[in-house]
């Protein structure tokens, strides 16, 4: 395959390994101007501290680094929570929600710099090249994407690491790096090195935020977090913005070995993966708007909320955020979510947050009703009815086959 | 309303003080012959034992005591789970999926005793009116059914008891009674209470079978169990019967604290109410199939697997079993489960049952797809084709807006 | 049952023989004011002329009459059709979407007014009663709900005839009336009659408004409509309200036959009923809009749209109207047809409506994707990566079929 | 690309100018054997003389043609119409549903004659390579699959043609074909020419089998269908097989021009096509079916039954046949086709087949309830507390609105 023509591309770099090759190759292959873009959506000050320097010594022409992390909660993390989505019963998509904000973003820097071309870091067998690309088609159809792993032939550590040492780029990475890991404020995950087995269990190493349950206090915390319009608003009394609450609970959650999981899941290109991803925080907040929605949402609205999340699980897992059929499923649990005001009390316990209190000025549950004794709103007579009409098409259809 | 005309109705008796009191009421009432007719489903000894007597004491013609404790685990709960049925994403469906093989095996004994009637005990607030009387509507619409609680003008246990003193009936109830319980070999649940208050935490005693997680053992237990076409067919390498997987599976799960629920669920009659759920081998099982089905259904398999649970719960919880629907969802759902064989360890540890290894000859997971490395499989290159057509609408869309 | 205490109550009026004998039926058995209220829903001028003159002779004290036509068809008719909504495959909803907007006027009326009930001619058969009272619960839960014909003893024509003439109210209703009918802006209805046989064909009696196509002109018809956001906004090049819009194709659809149903349902009240539905000018807008979004729905976004259409003719079926599922599928459809902008031709033949040519400034379409010739957009060397990717899981499914 | 080394190739060969030019072409560049394989799926004898002269005089050793009319519309297109699958809400899927079947008898074709690899002259820009190669990937994974449209650099008729004389391989294929067309015995499809813009209407000439409805017969004809378990079994009284069934449909459907459509559609690739769909005898049995439907399904069942209607259109459109999640949404179907017998009258007029009289034992519909008068099994009283715990979740939700 012929290069295409480019003169200036912009990267999404992380400061790894990976993308500070790339920023060399993409100037030796493409004979282009290299930016360097970095997302800052709460991976952590690690990976931030200095990378400005390493994309400049990598040989980048600028370096950007975008502060996302306020607005990744906000519009991509609240919206995908109203759904309720979980891919594949269990997942709470951490990668999944973070690239379309990064994508955006560096689409932003390249219209910025004048850029004619994006790159991203991802692998050809990952679902992440789908989730950036699938945005770069979305919002600039116009530019040239380049996808290093796809067309290099790197294909070690140690290949990658001779290519700096080559050209006297200096990198700390590790000859050796057991699990690839990727994380923002919402989840770290981890694949490879044991994982890979289906049979191995998770070493402890695997866990890199959460306290192991098994080492975690023995004493119960109590958590009390106020919700509205879906979207937790207040922990314990204090009123927290989106990415406050969460950073919060991250670390409430991970003291008590909240948020672990292990997954086979099936990737997007067709072949299964396995990973443990832990997300503290998101789990307690999942807790609590559920535990609201038990409230509030009458039982036909419940059940399609719970249509909506797998729909939206898949969306956002595919990379499919940027297209009408997101929007429209955002809009629909959107329009759910505006009842859900209430109160939570979670307790976090050796692994587990459960939701053991709560309560709505919307709430559709009510003592009386539930309970014995004569009342306005409920009369016993009327079940008779009901169910004779609930159940009329099945009389008929019984009194049908007995006349045969 | 005035009376039907009943020689002889068939009861559904638990020797609980309810139905204690419906014997003679029908027969005062109705001017019938009333059968007994209990169900074991494994709702344990304690109501079992001198049921029959207690029956007949209560006036009751014959009483017939029918084990269905098999029979419910394999052709009632394992089509449930091969769906991946929750109700509203938590409730693992425990009363819902006995009644109607209670109410098929009323129908066989009103049969077979040429009854012309059938009674429950159930009140007219919930849902079980509903499963019985569908059930009868699908499986005897000729007979006539009669639901006292809709009918009589008792409203107090100590009504009830004064009841039978009137009339000489022993009864060992007690007059108070906290809470509502209802328990077969699946779950016990509770309601009542403190419970009635959603701001109410529970208590400990409305747990009835499961060790409080803070009091479970410090040590973590593991299993090994094995799946057979969506079926657990051995424990720790020995096979056993359905029902008798769920009671080895029970009394383990149990010790650890497992499966507990406390949940605010939309019954079918438009009113919310409140239960506390135990089931903790059925927690178990699922955790296993689920794991199973990880490694063995593909993307869409998945997908659609969710959608037949969230279909299942509402048909399974809104007594819908003997429909058209319900069966050809059940169909579906067992041609999935077909390839749903392998093996998986559950960790069991304070209230949380994981799976942390699993293996299956039908696992589409593949070490060597997942890494590195290039293979026949899968070729990256191809990544870069599938994405291009993947993302094409959005492109095309993307391309149109720019035009305007 | 006892009556409730009424002392005025607002009753949906439409000048026939039912709710001409509910003013005075309700006077003496609530001893309460009624109060007159007609929907002007387009059901037109036979019903309407007089109709006032009619209530007061019958009794009432008042009588309003408010015309909802452009509201029905703006904030009924639209979101409705945006969704695609055929209820089981084939019925476009016609008596169904009135009901909400007449119920909500009622309301407003009794609110205005002052009164304490509200009281609606449906029968206890049907779908109608369902949805009156399902808005009123959810509009005015505080006043009383009569439905005379669930209560009265009234079972004939002549019965409630003789019931005026006793009372000396004038009416001119005649003794046999073969069908039923149901008539607004967007259809009318048929039943009863030669179609209570569903092995009977219908007569030609049984149709009000079209041409029978085999009458209808033998010269096939033309029509340019011009469709904004999912709304039919021009037509032949005038712009039209959507009101008139409808009007003016109701004319020419009836011309040549178009819109003609009948069809087996089932109601919600678990029977099923046969009815003709004629429905001219919501055929030619259907197809007008589909036919847009045909240009402009990707694959997934489409296949949504007619999920939602399958569920709102559910809910707007079952008099589900005003609850918070049916605003959150009416938000998802409308966000979908934000891009349903372009123009259509319709040729209007014996009964057929059928778009021609169809065009969009929004179209996905592009004769050069379509066509051979290499282009930038589509490569077909794309296409082997795709598929192979698209069907790995069948092929790992399949290789290890093999190693068995 | 490197070529794979290839021994023996089966093609899937249809006798026109494509496959005629393949044959040569995978001989001089894989240097291999080619077997021709002619599948019989009703395409007409215009396709089939010859056929296997024809291979031959192009170069294949062998060519086997095999007949599978009766088996295509046994075992695939029926169990698809008990899904009511439309794709796009029009389309019968008359390609679609004939790809698997010649995909699965050339695999056998290929194990027979002991081939490696299997060969198709699908271009890269349809939906067609998708399905042949997903049924591969099902069928056969360890065959290579060489699609020479993706690989060749032909890209017209005239070089095509060229390649041929320059061979001396007869071919009496012209120098310009207006439309492309693939005819089975369920369908013919017509695309090119007129059809690129979607502003045209169709020409006379882009309709193969059908008569235009304006020149169709001016009377109606009337046809007596038998329908047992979804299928249709006789016509006019006459038992058909499954195959004979079709046959004799399309002729009297063409006659009276039943079954064209003009859809623009989403490719799976991506893009959007348009074409002319004629399937006379097709769309007169999925009137029949849907009718006796109409009879027996109730309505959560009917629901159903279009939700998997819309998820099979998408399965076999997209090539999923050989899928588990096919296989599933299949047996759900044929479990409500169980019930479906039943007979119908059919009017065919100008181009539309309608149901005009229906019958069956299994119908829910009954006159008496759907009538007046007093009956055993619908009591109107009834219907007052169905709609109360119907509506009664909207009516506390109202409630708690008002308190606020």
């Amino acid at each position: 395959m012929s290069k295409v023509n480019v003169n200036k591309v912009v990267v999404a770099y992380s400061g790894g390994l990976d993308t500070s090759v790339i920023i060399p190759w993409l100037k030796e292959n493409y004979g282009c101007e290299v930016v360097a873009f970095v997302a800052d959506v709460g991976q952590g000050a690690d990976e931030l501290v200095g990378v400005e320097e390493k994309a400049l010594a990598s040989g980048a022409s600028e370096c950007y680094v975008v502060d996302l992390k306020e607005e990744m909660v906000k519009d991509y993390i609240y919206p995908t929570l109203k759904t309720g989505a979980y891919y594949e019963g269990k997942y709470l998509l951490g990668t999944s929600m973070a690239r379309p904000i990064i994508a955006k973003a560096q689409v932003e820097v390249a219209r910025k710099v004048g850029a004619d071309a994006l790159a991203h870091g991802c692998t050809g067998k990952g679902n992440d090249q789908v989730r950036f690309e699938g945005a770069f088609a979305a919002l600039a159809p116009d530019l040239h994407v380049i996808a290093p792993w796809r067309e290099w032939d790197l294909v070690s550590r140690e290949e990658c690491l001779d290519y700096l040492a080559e050209r006297n780029i200096p990198c700390t990475a590790s000859l050796t790096k057991i699990y690839s890991r990727d994380a923002n404020a919402w989840h770290i995950s981890t694949e490879g090195g044991v994982l890979e087995s289906t049979w191995n269990a998770p070493n402890d190493d695997c866990w890199a935020w959460t306290t192991d349950p098994e080492k975690a206090p023995n004493e119960a915390e109590y958590l009390t977090i106020k919700v509205e319009k879906g979207e937790v608003v207040a922990l314990n009394g204090k009123e927290l913005s989106p990415y406050e609450a969460l950073i919060a609970l991250n670390e409430v959650g991970a003291k008590h070995g909240i948020g672990r999981i292990d997954i086979v899941e099936n990737r997007l290109v067709g072949m299964k993966s396995r990973g443990c991803y832990e997300t503290p925080g998101g789990t307690i907040m999942m807790e609590a708007l559920r535990a609201v929605e038990q409230l509030v949402l009458d039982k036909t609205s419940f059940e399609f909320r719970e249509e909506l999340g797998i729909k939206a699980s898949q969306l956002v897992y595919d990379g499919r955020w940027f297209t009408p059929l997101c929007k429209s499923i955002m809009a629909a649990a959107e329009s759910l979510a505006e009842d859900v005001n209430g109160e939570v009390v979670i307790k976090l316990y050796k692994g587990q947050a459960t939701a053991t209190q709560k309560r709505s000025d919307n709430s559709l549950y009510s003592e009386e009703f539930a309970t014995f004794g004569a009342d306005d709103v409920y009369d016993q007579s009327h079940a008779g009815g009901f169910i004779r009409l609930y159940s009329l098409a099945s009389r008929i259809r019984s009194l049908n086959a007995a006349k045969k």
